[in-house]
């Protein structure tokens, strides 16, 4: 095990800036409905949690996709803690550059 | 020329209620740039709009598609008035059912 894991700091992978963020993307990423139930669980529970607690019934790698998609328009940070991938919602800063979206997508029940 | 048409009340094509109308519909329609372009102007200009008055760089065609997903959605109101359609934002009803969502996605510029 290499230092920064027993650190428990983990790996980081690639995150865009926040001002990178991009409306279409973002969109892309809330338009399925797994992905936009990741977001509502992370959104209500307001706590860190790990790729394999959220009970998903899609397969790994397709989870693991999905994960990827919404680290990739911006809207969660990903982080390895062991073996663990850890996902926190980037609540704050989406809601400055795209005040009132998470509320609107992810702050009701779903249809 | 039928007597709805000359009285200017018009022929009006099929809407969903808004109680009928889907999170998951309304996202894929506004994941279009095209179709959130003609929601954004509708947005703005709080105004109802002739479908050719969007300046859309697409085809007849495809922009009658366009108006019939956003339409089918819940997210517009479509009355023709003579051989016109005329395009109203389902503004304050979107907003009852999916609060925030219009503002986030249309009350700025895009990306």
């Amino acid at each position: 095990m290499r230092t920064a894991e027993r650190k428990g700091q983990g790996r980081v992978p690639a995150h865009p800036e926040i001002g990178d963020v991009s409306l279409q993307q973002v969109l892309e990423a809330l338009v399925d409905p797994v992905r936009r139930s990741i977001v509502r669980e992370l959104y209500t529970s307001n706590e860190d949690r790990a790729c394999g607690t959220f009970g998903l019934t899609v397969s790994k790698s397709t989870a693991t996709h999905h994960f990827n998609v919404l680290r990739e328009a911006g809207l969660i940070r990903q982080r390895y803690v062991g073996t663990s991938r850890m996902n926190t919602l980037r609540r704050s800063e989406i809601e400055e550059v795209l005040p009132g979206l998470l509320e609107a997508v992810a702050g009701r029940g779903d249809d």
